[in-house]
């Protein structure tokens, strides 16, 4: 399972039940949080969400509504005796705010914390079964998408014919990697007869608050799903570029250049009570667009 | 009119729909804000508050349940273009954590801010028709409680009488003031035969947190309504002074030694799910005890 759950879907002014922005992105057995404007944790205890699982927290940027639900967010965690890491990605600010909170609260984290500062474009985590990369975003201070990846080896077991041949479970990691199977009488069994390609690995990209700006097609090419914020409508592209945010068709124009497979749509301005007018018009450009709304699951596949 | 509107109720961690805490303070045509947990913002757009009339925020303490939401806030008064002056009171550090996250975030507020560290018990307010006065409670860390007051003249104009002699208006302030009246002819008219004593000035005390403390009782006698936190029930009285908070027996004990006219209570641990039996224990001490409902205005009276 991989999928994105949108509990904020708004930008900076909360509105019509609306909140600031805050993804939660499940990947198997890993639960990462991009984002935390506030309201994050009633909207985590709204949909039901464990929020003890969440071990990976990255925060875009810091205009408040990405990020003031951090501390309160962190501060419950505490309350709840979470024993287990929590590992925070952010600008490198953020780690002044954090403790400089924590200290006038006289507040001890019962949990082992990290803070890792976002500094260079590439790597950030490198998981088991997961990476996560960062690049740098264009928006008014300085702000960072994010691209979570499924990490696959490019061929899977043939359990057909892996039973068939007695090949020992204990054997399997090494046909994954490409390695030939040897019999016992010294018969060597080809890897390619014994496994088959795997499908492509998934990823999924945050592109967070930014101006439209080609260069990211680049950044996040071929991603299976691609999340751009729209903050406006088509006729307001001149109020996107002074604010640093993008409109419908710029998001979608994006998608289509990086030759995402699917765009997902949010951070609608505060001015719009319906955002139904924002699917249609991405649509214009980028069909396979579907709207945040919180509280939805939307799919990685 | 003169209420309390419950925009919080819960302790620190968020649950049952119960939010942090947050009270709104109406007096005539001032609005004050006690307290501003994480969300308060979106509790005053639920209850319809016009934000643009608060004026005064008093913030008790540091832990962020009583503070997370005010950075939200104050944002949101400056991305709707507030241009009247907003001042805020709390402890010294708050300042500190309010401009950190105002530069990182590269954001001029477009209003006069003003901020006044709260330093010793005593008089902080001295509006016209309030005052409002801070006092130490007893806390893990610093904290404070606040009284708002009505502040009347202790007589007012008789009507009847001052039409029927043709008191000029324009003298009225002086009568309230104890001033007798001269008339054209010379003759003296007592003060007190033209005015009749006002009702006594109402009054409101916050509490904020704290352990049971008796010396609270002499810092709010007489008020009108006091506002006493009861994060748990009688039988954790242990627990409760071990994190400095208190019971509900105990805050109807400080009620009654303060001779105040009515108990208000909350601050409700998550722990419990419904809160009712908070307002039965109370009431077996101190009769005239409500219990802070959100989205509920209690009348000072």
């Amino acid at each position: 399972m991989f999928g994105v759950t949108i509990l904020g879907n708004n930008s900076a002014l909360p509105a019509y039940d609306r909140h600031p922005t805050a993804q939660l992105v499940t990947l198997n057995d890993q639960q990462f949080l991009i984002d935390c404007g506030e309201g994050t944790q009633m909207q985590i205890a709204r949909y039901k969400i464990r929020r003890s699982k969440i071990n990976h927290i990255f925060i875009s940027h810091l205009h408040g509504d990405h990020y003031f639900g951090l501390m309160g967010l962190i501060t419950s965690m505490g309350l709840l005796s979470r024993e287990s890491e929590l590992n925070v990605y952010g600008p490198s600010p953020l780690l002044d705010i954090l403790k400089l909170q924590l200290k006038v609260a006289d507040t001890r984290l019962p949990f082992p914390f990290h803070f890792y500062p976002l500094e260079k474009e590439g790597l950030i985590v490198d998981g088991k079964k997961f990476t996560v990369e960062t690049f740098k975003t264009q928006h008014r201070i300085e702000c960072w998408g994010f691209i979570i990846r499924e990490k696959k080896s490019p061929r899977k077991i043939d359990k057909e014919k892996t039973l068939s041949l007695n090949i020992p479970a204990a054997y399997y990691e090494r046909l994954k990697n490409g390695d030939d199977y040897e019999t016992k009488e010294g018969n060597i069994i080809k890897n390619e007869d014994l496994t088959i390609p795997n499908t492509p690995p998934l990823s999924y990209a945050f592109c967070a608050d930014t101006i439209y700006d080609e260069s990211l097609a680049n950044k996040v090419k071929n991603v299976s799903m691609l999340y751009h914020e729209t903050t406006y409508l088509k006729d307001l592209h001149e109020r996107a570029a002074d604010r640093f945010h993008s409109t419908t068709i710029q998001a979608a124009a994006i998608a289509q250049k990086a030759n995402a497979k699917k765009l997902l749509i949010g951070h609608f301005s505060s001015k719009y009570e319906s955002i139904d007018a924002f699917l249609a018009e991405a649509k214009e450009v980028f069909d396979n667009t579907d709207i945040a709304v919180e509280g939805v699951t939307y799919r990685v596949q």
